[in-house]
């Protein structure tokens, strides 16, 4: 984790705090359940509640753990200095650590799954401002980098859209697969401890119960969303690259927001660099890098081994705080980018009118020109266009085979950018609903 | 590719014929939805089904791409051929190579994945045969390699069976992603060609018309149906780590099937490899290959670029022809793997008794022993097992302080393997559901 | 493998025949070595040597593969079908089957590296005539994709010459990792085979004894080797995308060359796709995704187990083949790469002197203008360049306050571009040497 | 970075304190060789060096960014705090911030990489002195994970020896291919900075200068250094999954230490887990996901862009610091592993000497036997211990078809262990060298 790469809410989910917060209430809703099936008495389940609004003290538990270098163990010895050791006689009676630690784990990736939701409905709310405001801002789509055919810039904005809203989909599942939690005892057979807690536990804190886990919960689901992490952070990289690109100085369709008070931006108004967008292509890296070990975790041996546990402690922060911070990043960036239509237009005039050549070749072959002869006609213009930088409306105008084929009306009529648009309002019904 | 590592059907499936027969079908169904929107003559989108039943020359087709350098114009051309020039004379109008190669992926992608689906039907059918078969044959349950407490070989079974479940669930949804196809032109506006031609083509090829797609569709939702596929690559790790684990010389408590003719057995009848297992360890490292990649795929510039293509052509066979013949052999090797319940029992009794001394040990304080004693009784009778060679049931009958805590029938009674398969039902049928 | 990404001598490498030849050279050193030792009778040893010119059937040997299920002995049969069975007794005596596999992957993979030296030799031949051609054409460097400060084409190509001369060294280093060969018996004991076989055989064919095997070669040579090829892929990305930049139509200061008779090009004139560079973009990827598996297969169980084996046979091929055909390719963009030094010149005076702000700054400072003064007086000369599209260097010219600073002559000194090349020679001799 | 894996030297060499360190040295060798080259005035360059004692307020600098949003600046401007603003007046002269940083993050990585061999140079002795001890510490070799022929304990330590020795070659490499620095200006042209400044602050800093960078150090040398990293983590858990194996239950050849004092050990005294040696199995998985994205970092756009510089923040210490401890851990392991050769002979000789069927099929044809008889006289006696538990040996020495070929003293001969361990000396010779 890297403080500037990160935000309170998110970082405060992985704080030691916040673990030993869940690991209590996990505790607290046993006991009820163990008193409820009378295993222990129901007083010494009250009684433990009692911690309910304390805060545990991180630095005694550490203190603890480096004498008993168990986590579990330490915790449970502090929580017996709060609540005294009556009261804490039958805590994590018939648990293994693991029951604690594997469905805290759970509620965290739950927890975080639920801050990404919510990034990315803020996402989605700026991508959809942004594609209403330009639906019909008419830029050039290029294919390779090169000029293709006329887009507009809010169909740009409205694939985003579509995009982040799969995302946001593909993240519900990934949280729901997750949502699960386990006290199944020492290999998950339940011999020290019934079902019926775990059904407890898991309904008081959101979670289903894992089916069937073994002294863990099987890998396959955090593999599963870790990927899906993964997949959000590519499409981040995606639209950082179109700003990027946006951005670069022969194309200025788009730029950061460049607040005024930002040094060094008037001696060389040129020199404003998509930084943000550069650092979320990075952060989407780093996102990324978690998926791999997250699948090597899957193949634990038997019914556990501890492979799998350093990564998590390094991935399960790091890839949520990271892809938080870039999904706010992203959201800010795209709320305040700053638009440049008429450099948009300028881009597409660039070539004269070239851009409708494919549009004059198709006219001329259906109004009975051979392709060969359409193909020469056009050629013969475009040429003109490209090395002696005519205009190729006014070429073809000129040119008495052209205009004995098609009338002047007809040829203006190529150049009509509202042939590229006529189906934007359908696919914007598409992507954001019939308006 | 690789031969050995691949099935008929699923190799089928990449193979040119397939990929010209789906552009065949693509192209038709278009012309028809052309000719009903009045854009095409309709006898000239009926004439386009003559080529219906027709095996397209694949060699024919590469001449033809050694001039044209563009494989959708050689085909096409191909298709002249066939249908003659007249009839073809408007088929692709309007269409960009990429509304056949993306929609032909996803084609592609889709009916990998219903053959994958298959493939696991087929294996969660295997694992649970065996589950069922061994729910109650005992064995220990080992976490970090080491005894723990017992299990039962079914509930091994029962959770590899939860596992590929999941993946089922995931590689439904990651079908359903890639089900999706796109007849949107040059740059996806659609300024070309009808949305309703898209429609109708998606419809009658099974897929839904991409909401919004550029020159290509998106990427993201490859990166998504390669990461499934890498999860359950790495389930198939974890499945295949276990076999191998149980057939090591010094576990023996299953071996994959070893046909009698197999030549060597007899002379070395230790020496029976877990080849198909370590072999299916390697398959998931080459499924999983495909994850990043995928992602990295996802970031195209603009309205698109071609730098995913090659990757696809590689990853799109190999994962899926990969993943495929993994699951069967998989399969393959769970419905003959020979178990061996006596070597379980013989294992798990490797320490004459030790593995209950948890259960001992809670017995002794519930009888009132303090915790301190009651650990000292344990360990000092568990210290003659270990260095002596003594049974522990025996040592603890012979035990004049444990005796005076437990009777002989309550310490017989913390032997008994019940206590430990006592949920065995209770989480069948959570995965199985009640029998 | 992918064909249309293949060459036929790195293909050819990774064919049967080519493996077969491989392993009767060992098999035939071996004999030899055994025979100077005195293990076998000389006259067989040297009957072995029959087949030396022989082409071995392959359909033949996976005929007896299918049969035999192994296919070293299937080879060895066949052997023996050609040279007798009386000559064909000793041969394999004491060597075990990874002996002459792994010995023989080695061999490939050190060819493959002679191949891939070779390519990058001709590549850093082609971007040294590039480099030289255009050392002193200027161009505007760019950070963040936006206007820095003058630089050369000769300098971009001298860095890609730089960066390619690093990976040669790393590729013949990593050649030199795999050069080992094993002939050390089924558990690498030499039990079976005296030490001095491995000697000879090695010595034979160009590699170095294994100083200590299992019953495989270690992979973590292996590891580095494929790593290596990873980071060659990731520079190839690396030029790929500045020439993706550099065609792109905005920018347009190089073009992948291309052919008159191409159809299509002059109707949409503008229209000249990097396809080339996006597809090494690409393959760099598939090059790149060998290096996670490879590291995965360091890990084997005891003297071995034959996970790595699927692994291997799928990037031994894919990740040399498409290394070798993308620097091929890579090269011939290089040679014909059209450079277009006019709008190089064109795209850095778009701000018509803004590039030089900072060095007028810089003077100002030096002739005694306060930084705060010194930043105001730039400050309102860019801004009219700026928003108004004025001439930098006139509205300098024309300002009093800067000219009470600055001579005319001084001023039209920042402008020069010599300042910035005049370093040119000393990084050329750096990286070319003193010419 | 997860404190519970790092170690105080190299997490020192992360932390602010540290960079800015590096930064000052950089900024006051840079000064003296301006001064020595005329472009400043040598007092000023003095002045700096004020501040070579003084720590740095990292707090302050902070407080300073917070403004400026420029790390650089804000040191500057504190550094101009501690030696006056008129002492500070020409530092970083003609310099980039990349410049300082580069250079920095290079310096760091070599100071890494010199940590990281001498962790390296601890386990070789380690193992060495293991591998001593145990050389002929006779086993049962395994390939997969089946017993095979015998082999030594010191043979596994020296294969783990030349590997890590290998290893220790390839960090060279890194080192060296990392240990450059540049002071070349905004664009790499020395345009405003003259190349004798970079080469006086890389003497004096132990670098080389880099030959030719943008605003940047190219970024190949990064991935070749992470990805060295990589491969060495691979080794660490090569070596930890045999020792993973080693440790389990059934097995039990070796156990990691376990203090007397660690609790809970003698009630279950089975119950030792080797859970340092999975720990490095996770942290092998960290070290290596930085390998891929260093490799995504290297195609920069043009001079440069920022996407590498939060991935580099983030691997730069994680894989450096948890490789530290990884490398340490292992160390104290195998220093300190527990090895049980009573037990290594137990499992040899779980199949009452089958191990040493093949030396008898082998003795039986140079017996004048003929194939076929020999492998049913091994069989006969071979099934006899596989299924009724006999003693090979004895089998044979009562079997009169086998007596008839072979003497009773031939027979034992085939026993005898030391025909496997004969070239252990050999081995040992070329991994030690010979002692």
């Amino acid at each position: 984790m890297i403080p500037r790469y990160s935000r309170p809410e998110m970082t405060a989910l992985w704080e030691p705090a916040t673990k030993f917060r869940i690991w209590f209430e996990i505790e607290a809703h046993a006991c009820d359940a163990q008193a409820a099936l009378g295993v222990i008495p129901k007083e010494n389940a009250a009684a433990v509640w009692a911690a309910k609004d304390v805060e545990f003290d991180v630095a005694r538990i550490d203190e603890i753990e480096a004498v008993t270098k168990h986590d579990v163990i330490a915790f449970l010895t502090h929580l017996a200095e709060i609540i005294g050791a009556d009261a804490a006689r039958f805590v994590h009676q018939g648990m293994t650590s693991s029951d604690v630690l594997d469905t805290t784990f759970n509620i965290q990736l739950t927890r975080a799954a639920d801050i990404l939701l919510a990034d990315i409905d803020a996402l989605l709310a700026a991508l959809k401002i942004r594609a209403m405001e330009h639906k019909m801002t008419v830029r050039i789509g290029r294919s390779h980098g090169i000029h293709a055919e006329p887009v507009t810039m809010g169909l740009t904005f409205a694939r985003f859209y579509a995009e982040m809203e799969r995302n946001r989909n593909r993240l519900e599942k990934a949280r729901w697969e997750i949502a699960t939690g386990a006290i199944s005892g020492a290999v998950g057979t339940f011999a020290n401890i019934d079902p019926a807690v775990e059904e407890h536990v898991c309904a008081q804190l959101g979670l289903r119960p894992e089916p069937i886990s073994t002294q863990v919960i099987p890998r396959d689901r955090h593999a599963m969303f870790f990927a899906t992490l993964g997949v959000i952070a590519s499409s981040i990289e995606n639209i950082a690259t179109e700003i990027r690109h946006m951005q670069r100085t022969e194309v200025l369709e788009a730029e950061e927001f460049f607040s005024k008070g930002q040094k060094g931006s008037s001696a060389m108004p040129h020199k404003r660099n998509p930084v943000l967008s550069e650092n979320l292509t990075g952060l989407a890296r780093i996102v990324r890098m978690a998926v791999v070990p997250a699948m090597e975790n899957v193949a634990l041996w038997h019914e556990r081994d501890i492979s799998h546990s350093s990564v998590e402690r390094m991935i399960g922060p790091d890839a949520t705080i990271t892809l938080d911070f870039a999904l706010a990043r992203l959201t800010g960036l795209i709320e305040k980018l700053v638009i440049y239509p008429d450099t948009m237009i300028a881009n597409m005039n660039k070539f004269r009118g070239l851009v409708h050549s494919q549009r004059v070749l198709l006219a001329l072959t259906q109004a009975g020109v051979s392709r060969e002869d359409a193909y020469r006609l056009v050629q013969r213009n475009a040429m003109k266009v490209w090395e002696e930088g005519r205009d190729f409306r006014e070429e073809l105008l000129a040119d008495p085979e052209v205009t004995a084929a098609l009338s002047p009306a007809e040829i203006e009529d190529k150049f009509d950018l509202g042939y590229h648009t006529k189906h934007v309002d359908t696919i914007f019904g598409r992507v954001f609903g019939e308006n």
